[in-house]
């Protein structure tokens, strides 16, 4: 992949045209989305990826009637955790060090701090903490995607309740963060298509301190 | 570029060993990380590049004293707008259309609707909604940065008060969200760099809905 490439190709998608995405596509996309790095590596996030077109016709009024949610192969939800506990802190670590081949209190001081920080914030705060992780692996996700020649659209337009009732994400204990759809534009009747990228100029996003 | 190897390769650098990126390099990191997706197109924040030696001493003990921060050539500091404003909004849209050649009206009923939401929201809720987008961009620019066999370390135990205080950001009308190190690895002193990647087991990370 050339990286800019795919960030010129890539754009936020609003028609997409039905086709599905075969399913080596969307692995390559969950498996970069899955190495995206997180704070203290706690990936404190899941992704839930909805293929079945009845649910998706169920996600639709939910995320504002936009018509991608359906003419989209794949709508992955990055659900973040509604709080860190001591015990999905401890999860973490354990697994960390097994397979690092560390005995199991190698990290107790790293972990003990993090477990004293978060167990004793509100668990807003840890959510919006989780969220931005998942954030990470979403614009890492995005990048598959285009490099795939798939295209996507991060959305946030969506009724996180209504979608977390709708998933049953609470009685996991996650909360719907951002969702993405896979799929492949609709040139015909995407408005956006042809529209320039725009950025903020360089010299305005960017300020060296040399 | 392969995105695989990429994401395997880098690992969050805890010591660097001094050695500086050249410049076109860091350009690279920051033409991608501009390029990231955000939240309606608005880019709700500014990245500070120091390579400034003494501010970079400066910012250390801001930031719990880690070593990589004066180890590395650069540090990214990824401030988000402190609260969405009319005048914000209104900039990127009146250049926005410009660009591409549409009258500024154009997009008048999104506009407005953006402000209508986003200035009725706190300035703490929106400063945390265009930290996510930052966050987006943070992992372009990790990305980014591998691509480039550049070293890099994503940030957030640091002092935010402190830092956006040492660089003036409030008078900005900024805040500081998440840092990064641009740098290369020191291999010889690094407890991390020879360490797994361990990542959240496939089956637990992802559900598929099909």
């Amino acid at each position: 992949m050339d990286l800019f490439n795919a960030l010129q190709w890539r754009y936020a998608t609003k028609r997409m045209n039905g086709n599905i995405v075969p399913q080596e596509k969307v692995d390559y996309v969950l498996d970069a989305a899955r190495l995206a790095p997180s704070s203290s590596g706690l990936q404190p996030f899941e992704i839930i990826v909805i293929s079945d077109k009845e649910l998706l016709e169920k996600v639709k009024p939910a995320a504002m009637n936009q018509p991608q949610i359906t003419e989209a192969s794949h709508l992955l939800v990055f659900a973040a955790w509604d709080n860190y506990t001591t015990e999905r802190i401890n999860e973490v670590f354990t697994r960390m060090n097994a397979e690092r081949g560390l005995p199991d209190a190698a990290t107790d001081d790293y972990r003990n701090m993090l477990i004293g920080i978060y167990t004793q914030r509100p668990a807003s705060e840890n959510f919006n903490h989780a969220a931005r992780q998942a954030y990470i692996s979403l614009g890492v996700a995005l990048i598959a995607a285009a490099d795939q020649q798939v295209d996507a659209t991060p959305m946030e337009g969506f009724n996180n309740d209504a979608l977390d009732e709708l998933l049953g994400l609470n009685a996991k204990g996650l909360k719907s963060a951002v969702i993405m759809t896979l799929g492949y534009r609709d040139t015909a009747n995407d408005w956006l298509v042809n529209l320039k990228k725009v950025r903020t100029p360089k010299e305005q996003f960017i300020t060296e301190l040399k």
